[in-house]
């Protein structure tokens, strides 16, 4: 059978939808998860670059690229809270995936699901190395788009079994709750952070202002505590008070980027962190002891979107969730650009 | 009419040699080079980075994204060598158009065909502002898939009428005098680069390998010459030899760029540039005089790529050369992304 060499596989949303409930969405977090640990024990191997940013006044357009010497994958994703209040998505995302030995593209999809999915799986890997045995209840603050995801992917990769959700909007509070009604999740609706953390082991922030918002703050942390903070992610959007930060073991994805982006932006450049990728090799102890306070300082990095790029297109072997785009230029001849799109002319009459 | 936010227009291959077939090549490129001229003329107002490339052994992969503070655009494009002799493209492209205020995608399209229109817009531009005035006879040294687009532009936009082609593989030179029989231009079939050079008035240079080649001798170029180097695009690749760009006035797009990509990489880094883009808004000099020898050493920016895309935009309207692509997660609730996810399952039934 012959390769039809102008073909890219495309995900649409739709796809995507359709994929991840095909394989269920815990599954699709629990087997990204599984090729982001896979990727991070190979860190070396990887192009590793700071996101590309374009930033204007309403928000911030990226292109995350790496590359592991044989695949190259990048995502466009930008970041736009005013966004909500017209009715669009904060933050969109497609990927592509290519061959660098040939540089054509050999998967395009949609990645607004993916992201959640792989920053859901990111959390998990996170969770599972720095957080407490034995951890069992997540507080869940900012219940926006990525918490069911968040909650779904600690339950099946580190045993959360009850989620205490709270968000300065009710409304996203009740949407989350009534997503989460029948996950096998208990749920407790709280009407502030104070009361969400109550007891919690985890605590995932995940809201989207871009300022230097303090969703969480000192008094209210105490010993132990594992913190996913994942919506403090680019310039000037902060959620976690500094002296949390004083107070904690620092891990983050890739400390150049996470110190202009992360909440880390508030310290100086040159205070301790250690990287996850260590923690996961066994280079770098996690957590100290039972009462430390880790921080995990997620801002997404590509090589996750890399590593859930290279699951989808695994995931896509032996399904039909994807179409077939006619994006590559194909001529007979490679050197005759010309004479392919003259020719065209003839089928057009 | 409500508009559909999860679709992005998607121009494939075949609706882009459709397109342009409507308009005509040369009345493409020509319109390309408007919008090129009209960028230039407004560079400043551009966010500008040299492009984000990814070296292997075999090529590079790039990304090469720019915004005017409206619209954002980005390239991914590859340059492979090698992948001629296994019946691939050497360069294969892709772009896409967002807009600056939400970071939605408007338009996602192949450019491979629109690249090889805006490198010979590009050629076109440098060449009205640079050649000699009356210039006639182009030299084209390297008669691959840029060689017709090029030798069109300058036609349409500079008034060249004849075409000198050499190609060190006389079957590229044959298929391109084959491709342009018939457009209105005298051809001639050249066996040296030294032949085809005789009485040029402008040569372009267009090869291909990934190696420090001198297409262009030091001997062969008389005065009064304008040069487009166009295949010297990236490092370790030229095509110029170091003593021709020695006696010439050289002009550039981004010299940031160019000093690692362009012929200019075997000049000292701080060797004299001008800017092209200063050459057309008047506040650099082109040419000196009729005896000047000038050097364009394009290796293809970021700006372009993005007129490229807005001439694409515009030309669209009215057109059905467009496919809707269901890239953009769209849930009735932004933040309600998981439940867009689980509604799809009753409609899956």
């Amino acid at each position: 059978m012959q390769k039809k060499l102008n073909v890219v596989p495309f995900v649409s949303v739709e796809n995507m939808m359709r994929l991840v409930l095909d394989i269920g969405i815990e599954t699709c977090i629990a087997q990204i998860a599984d090729c982001i640990e896979d990727d991070f024990r190979r860190w070396p191997e990887f192009d590793k670059t700071p996101r590309i940013a374009s930033h204007s006044h309403e928000g911030v357009i990226e292109l995350m690229p790496t590359s592991d010497g044989v695949d190259y994958g990048f995502k466009y994703v930008n970041g736009h809270p005013k966004n909500m209040k017209d009715g669009l998505q904060t933050v969109t995302a497609f990927g592509l995936l290519a061959s660098v030995d040939t540089g054509y593209p050999v998967l395009l999809s949609e990645m607004t699901i993916l992201t959640a999915l792989r920053t859901a799986a990111t959390s998990g890997v996170a969770t599972k190395y720095l957080a407490r045995k034995g951890s069992r209840t997540l507080a869940l603050i900012g219940n926006g788009a990525q918490s069911e995801f968040q909650a779904l992917g600690l339950k099946r990769i580190c045993g959360i079994d009850t989620v205490r959700l709270y968000d300065i909007d009710s409304t996203a509070t009740q949407k989350c709750a009534a997503n989460l009604a029948g996950s096998g999740l208990a749920v407790v609706v709280c009407t502030s952070p104070e009361e969400a953390i109550q007891g919690a082991d985890v605590v995932t922030t995940c809201t989207a202002d871009k300022q230097y918002a303090t969703i969480l703050t000192d008094n209210m942390v105490g010993a132990g505590l594992h913190i996913n903070g994942i919506g403090g992610d680019c310039p000037g959007k902060t959620e976690i008070h500094r002296d949390i930060l004083l107070r904690s073991d620092i891990f983050v994805e890739y400390p150049e980027q996470t110190r202009v982006e992360g909440d880390i932006q508030q310290l100086d450049a040159d205070h301790p962190v250690k990287e996850l990728w260590q923690v996961i090799t066994g280079d770098v102890q996690g957590r100290e002891d039972d009462r430390a306070i880790t921080l995990f300082d997620g801002v997404g990095f590509a090589i996750e979107d890399f590593s859930a790029l290279r699951w989808l297109r695994d995931a896509l072997k032996g399904s039909t969730r994807f179409a077939e785009l006619d994006m590559i230029a194909d001529p007979d001849d490679p050197r005759d650009l010309f004479g392919m799109v003259e020719r065209e002319r003839a089928r057009m009459m």
